[in-house]
């Protein structure tokens, strides 16, 4: 889990800096994505439980600060810096973040920072990596889980993901997305939700033959058996299981023509009287194959996704950024903007407004902090106050019903896996005439 | 980094059933991947270091303990299971694998775990999602630092990778993969291997002028001093570092057409008398980019990338499993093979042999691993004997170097960055044998 040294050393280059020359003015930062992937249409904010935690728990250790102290990178530093100010490094600032399972877009901050600009500085590079990853992830389960149709989505990616710390980050924004469950046991640990395992094909090819192994499984796991039938032939194993009288809660499918084979299995599970047992199917399925599946009526329980999901394969990164949108000047906050060729800032600390039309969502208004936009809801919420957590995380599940409330709001074109429309995104009048105003300005300055 | 539960449910319920008959043969794995990206002509074996200390502290906490015993998927495994079974858990079994850094194709084993079959079978999740993660970043740094040809290249992806800790495993990696240092701060802390950093837009943008902002900063850091030139107008702040007689050690540009940005630059640097100031580019760059950048003629001195590196963004996953492959019956190994539809697994424990021709590489050959083949190098080695570590890990750097030398060695067309072509790996006479023989068994059993 992030910690003081989950971050880029031009981070401590900075803050060095400010340090030497005394400065800790107050500033804002916002953290946004600035273009959504192609197969994206919305996405879902994720990771705001785990920055909390980071945030609240947030200091160098003495081992830590023996190490910066030899960096010759930080040869500049002031002696101070090592024997003051990061043994004293707490975050003390206020944070403002859109609820986990909120859908989100393009320009519209997912969490601003306000703190000391050398504390808001520090903190970019772990709050960058732990949002925009479990955004990618909440995103893309929530298609697959569209995908399916009522019919229960496990997650299954934690070998493929990056690193195990990422399979459990993942299994998380997984089911926040609305998996039902996952087969990660850190996930489980951690967050409370549920597992769910079934048999490797190891199992099968370890005992003396295959009939030998689903028994010794059934002997065991009774009714929660789920038995792996692609080892050698689907077909068999499935008849092996009705002449054997074994009554697991399913079979899976891993291999092979799961649309078919799927049929037949089922053919031969219900004329064997075994019509309570569920066939689950998994193998490189995304939400493409799961709907091509579902649409063609394969008579198939559930579904257990894995790389796709847990690396989120097709959109595997967002362009995410943590920027400076205003800085404390005698007194007042100032805002900043960055001109960048193609990669320009919006000025200011911003609210996000939800306009909602007859039980849809019609579009968002991004405004300046002190606007008010009527008929509309503000999504960003505080949740830092001075450095203390001032709202409570809801639990996972809870935010997975509002994810799935709020995605199935959304304009359809929207929600489309393939060439998704645009999602209007207004800017209220007052952003508008700022930014203007400091277009004016050849250095953005007001 | 992987810990006990760090696992899927299955493994645990797999292991609650060969405790459940008191079964423990021994047993070999074999983690391998099936099928290389089609941009990838070689992978970069990477990760044996996390693999070897996740072994050998492997253990279940009583908290993790108290778990597993509530889960109702585990309702059926014995109460001995949570008592004894699970408290006393430890890693008895030898691994040999192939060193970081080498050269590794489809289909050959990268690590072969040999255990007692519940031991080999519960760290299957850990050790894929270590190997395969590293594996990939490795893999595409080689292609990135081929791409700049003797250019330094940077690691600065941390924030756009899969969380913290997968940052911090992919600078490893990179670096391993031939990065001459990274910004990663964690990486620098736990793996030694060097750290740089520049500046970000947010100093520029918090100073009331640009000028301001370079200022202060080499007045702190010196002739370490990197100035990002590119938040208002690259030109005109390359004009104002040279008329304020600034001399850091290199600009850098984020952002527009660095090629012919870079010339400018470079031409205003010069007539300066700040020929000795590099230029450093970054802003989304990959392999291809890079190789644009260098083959153009493009003044840049080093290059920092980012997001496409730190989650290998073209291939972001591979599809490695972890197969049995043999198992102990009555005393004696004997092999096993599945025969699921497109996932065919090949049988024994295997070594593989790399066979030169006049400084190059030719080909590898897969054998039955009692065999030997002539004029041939074998890959695996063995890294842990019963439990214990019998072999050091080299030092990142010392890989680094085993690695562009095996990679150069590798046939032009299998280094090709699009479409590369196939490299040779044939199967040795035993290994032959020995499949066409279980194929003649409908279970691959002998």
């Amino acid at each position: 889990m992030p910690h003081a040294l989950s971050t880029d050393l031009y981070e401590l280059m900075m803050a060095a800096g400010y340090h030497a020359v005394g400065e800790r003015p107050r500033a804002s930062f916002e953290l946004f994505v600035r273009e959504l992937p192609p197969t994206r249409g919305y996405l879902v904010a994720a990771g705001l439980q785990q920055v909390v935690e980071f945030l609240e728990s947030w200091a160098c250790t003495p081992d830590e600060i023996a190490y910066l102290r030899e960096l010759p990178a930080l040869g500049g530093a002031r002696r101070e810096f090592f024997d003051h100010f990061l043994p004293q490094l707490r975050f003390t600032g206020d944070v403002w973040a859109v609820p986990e399972g909120v859908p989100v877009f393009a320009g519209e901050p997912l969490v601003r920072v306000t703190a000391p600009l050398p504390e808001a500085q520090l903190v970019e590079t772990a709050l960058l990596a732990t949002v925009l990853f479990q955004t990618s992830i909440a995103s893309k389960a929530t298609r697959v889980v569209a995908a399916a149709g009522g019919r229960s989505v496990i997650e299954f990616g934690g070998r493929r993901a990056h690193g195990t710390e990422a399979a459990m980050l993942a299994a998380r924004a997984a089911c926040l997305g609305g998996c039902s469950a996952t087969s990660n046991l850190d996930a489980g640990f951690r967050f409370g939700v549920p597992v769910s395992g079934t048999m490797a094909h190891s199992w099968v090819m370890a005992h003396a033959d295959e009939l030998t192994a689903f028994r010794r499984y059934t002997e065991v796991h009774g009714r929660r058996s789920v038995l792996l039938i692609d080892t050698y032939d689907p077909l068999a194993a499935t008849q092996l299981i009705v002449e054997a009288k074994l009554q697991p809660h399913a079979v899976r499918l891993d291999s092979g023509d799961l649309g078919n084979l799927s049929r037949t299995v089922r053919a031969i599970l219900d004329a064997g009287g075994l019509g309570q047992t569920q066939i689950l199917a998994s193998g490189d399925l995304d939400e493409y194959r799961v709907a091509e599946l579902v649409t063609s009526g394969a008579p198939i329980d559930g579904f257990g996704v894995g790389t796709a999901l847990s690396t989120s394969r097709d959109a595997p990164a967002l362009g995410g950024v943590y920027k400076l949108v205003e800085i404390e000047r005698e007194g007042v906050m100032v805002p900043l903007m960055k001109l960048s060729v193609g990669k320009q800032t919006v000025p200011a600390a911003k609210q996000v407004w939800r306009i909602p039309a007859t039980g849809r969502t019609e579009r968002d208004v991004v405004a300046l902090e002190a606007e008010t936009i009527g008929y509309g809801s503000p999504l960003l919420r505080q949740v830092m106050r001075g450095g203390v957590r001032c709202a409570s995380s809801p639990d996972v599940f809870d935010s997975q019903a509002a994810c799935l409330d709020a995605v199935g709001r959304l304009p359809e074109s929207v929600r489309r896996f393939r060439e998704p429309g645009p999602f209007r995104v207004d800017r209220s009048v007052g952003l508008e005439r700022l930014l203007s105003r400091m277009m004016q300005s050849p250095t953005g300055a007001v």
